[in-house]
């Protein structure tokens, strides 16, 4: 997509394979920046401090992690190690184990020296899969929102961020905005703020800023009064893991908002790649929902009058706060599930098996 | 209630009947400062800003502007202005109209050169009826809380701010839990940050921490998946407004927080003395939902490094925002209104009358 009217991607690999560039999310949406990662061990750091999030990009990033790692050391050994650590980065996004299980398999059936060469390639594979895979959610959705379409102002409600800063490219609950927007369909988009990391309000909004499409920031608490208020037409979120059964686990606050849009027969949609599915549990208590540091929620940043980004505490000295960084929202309340081989109902979903 | 071991009220008159003061609340969690109020002008401006605010505490408030105004003009003509000014300072919250009427009323009936002392008497008694009903609020709360609890730590999660900072003195929401606290029983509070004003993470956490009450402040968007993990045994708020058939208006997100208590088969109560009830609607839609400014959602107040306190924008230039202030939750997923005189069923609130 495009940032100042150049094409950029969230990741991309040096042409040497050499290193990995990134645009470093912590630092938006008052500052564009490109970090360079030339390490496991910066790679692993990315993801944890969510220089790069969102499922698909944690997976691809993990797979140019291993690359990075193959560097390094091709060993077996080494290999499992940095999976292993990769893996441990995040525990709740299954793309990430499912993208570095992937590199593991293909290159522990290479010898060690042609590990380097290769894993760069499957890296690159796997960053070219998700565009595609994403370019065809939207496509599928797109499709969906003419069917709901009634040539006024199509209100979806979104919450984080799971547009093009989520993944390679193009998103995977926006892909479908993205397709609206640029088939002519006026389309406005309700943009949760999503604290504490404020994915919505810092990279929802200012992905829709770049790409000139109308939207609105709310507070996390006003989507349940938009949606009585008839303001909502559609919801679409993205999800970190999706089980076999259509349970989607994403963002904490997802539950409550599809809990509203349920209430006021709003249709709820998740837009995922199929690697987001995780076809090994059925219940989903059985997903490790990542607690983060608390200082997420106690602490803020933003740009002061001076311009310069500042963080702020937000609560007294003396409180405590805990940070649960995912929530599931049960099958019974998602309406469909958007993937790149079409729109299934929840119950529907091993048909992609 | 007790700021650092000394007793305070959120609002008291001079004791010459010239001005009043208040807990500027606009500057907590991190400074406590009082402010002095010495006109009407200044106490619609003080509503309006929210240094004083909760629906108890702006009708006394306003019932005190009308004070303040006797004192300037002690005319009819200048005695309805004012109630007016007071009356559109705040649209949602019944009290303020309420007390205002109330006033209004008393003092119409009597000459005006009698109007100003009476008024400075009226407004201490819509006080000191405010302490006694939340005090029995407490009372009734307790009652409830004792039939739910099983002597382990009960987890009572709550919205905004309806401690003693929203009344007079302690609290409706709060009351019950400062009840329970002080008889000895374990209790834990879940404090729902409560964007975009914050006002449980800076208003309920800072009460709490005063009082010694054990509490952790999550986002708003966590408060369902602690719900669905089974961490809280019930959930009591405030409101602004309850009409006949009691459904309640109160802070934005609170029909959020509602819908996932009822999905999860948790208790969910309001606490709200009789003054907060509206007789004179039965459907929801016809409260006006107050909008206020965007700057709120797109500016954040906290406290920098640096230990002074800092305004930060949180939302991208380009980006714009909206701000509905309040949300309504029907009755049906209402467990019961705790008020002064019991607690009610929802559609049994009309034995209040």
């Amino acid at each position: 997509m495009q940032v100042a009217s150049q094409n950029f991607r969230t990741i991309w690999p040096d042409a040497r394979c050499k290193f990995v560039e990134i645009i470093d999310q912590t630092k938006l949406p008052f500052t564009f920046e490109i970090a360079r990662i030339e390490s496991l061990e910066q790679m692993t750091h990315a993801i944890k401090s969510m220089q790069v999030r969102g499922a698909p990009l944690i997976g691809v990033s993990a797979a140019y992690g291993i690359a990075l790692a193959m560097l390094h050391d091709d060993s077996d050994d080494y290999l499992k190690q940095a999976s292993q650590e990769l893996i441990s980065a995040r525990p709740t996004a299954v793309n990430l184990r499912w993208a570095v299980q992937r590199m593991q398999a293909k290159l522990l059936a290479l010898q060690p020296d042609q590990r380097n060469l290769s894993a760069w390639k499957e890296a690159a594979t796997l960053a070219e899969e998700d565009v595609a895979q994403n370019k065809r959610i939207g496509q599928h959705g797109l499709a969906l929102i003419k069917t709901l379409y009634q040539n006024k102002s199509f209100n979806v409600l979104t919450h984080c961020n799971a547009g093009w800063l989520a993944t390679v490219d193009c998103g995977t609950a926006l892909a479908p905005i993205y397709a609206a927007h640029d088939a002519g369909l006026s389309v406005h988009i309700w943009v949760n703020e999503t604290r504490p990391r404020n994915q919505g309000a810092s990279l929802t909004a200012w992905e829709l800023v770049q790409h000139g499409i109308p939207h609105t920031v709310i507070s996390d608490n006003a989507a349940g009064h938009l949606m009585q208020c008839g303001q909502v037409d559609m919801v679409i979120v993205g999800a970190d893991r999706v089980t076999a059964n259509g349970d989607v686990c994403n963002k904490i606050g997802t539950y409550l908002k599809a809990l509203s849009a349920f209430d006021n027969c709003i249709p709820f949609y998740a837009a995922v790649p199929s690697p987001t599915i995780d076809w090994q549990i059925s219940d989903y208590k059985e997903i490790e929902i990542e607690q983060r540091s608390s200082d997420e929620v106690a602490y803020l940043q933003g740009l002061a009058v001076d311009g310069r980004v500042q963080t702020v505490r937000v609560i007294p000295v003396g409180s405590k706060a805990i940070n649960p960084a995912f929530d599931v929202t049960p099958a019974r309340l998602v309406t469909g599930i958007i993937t790149e081989q079409g729109v299934f109902l929840p119950q529907q979903l091993q048909q992609l098996i």
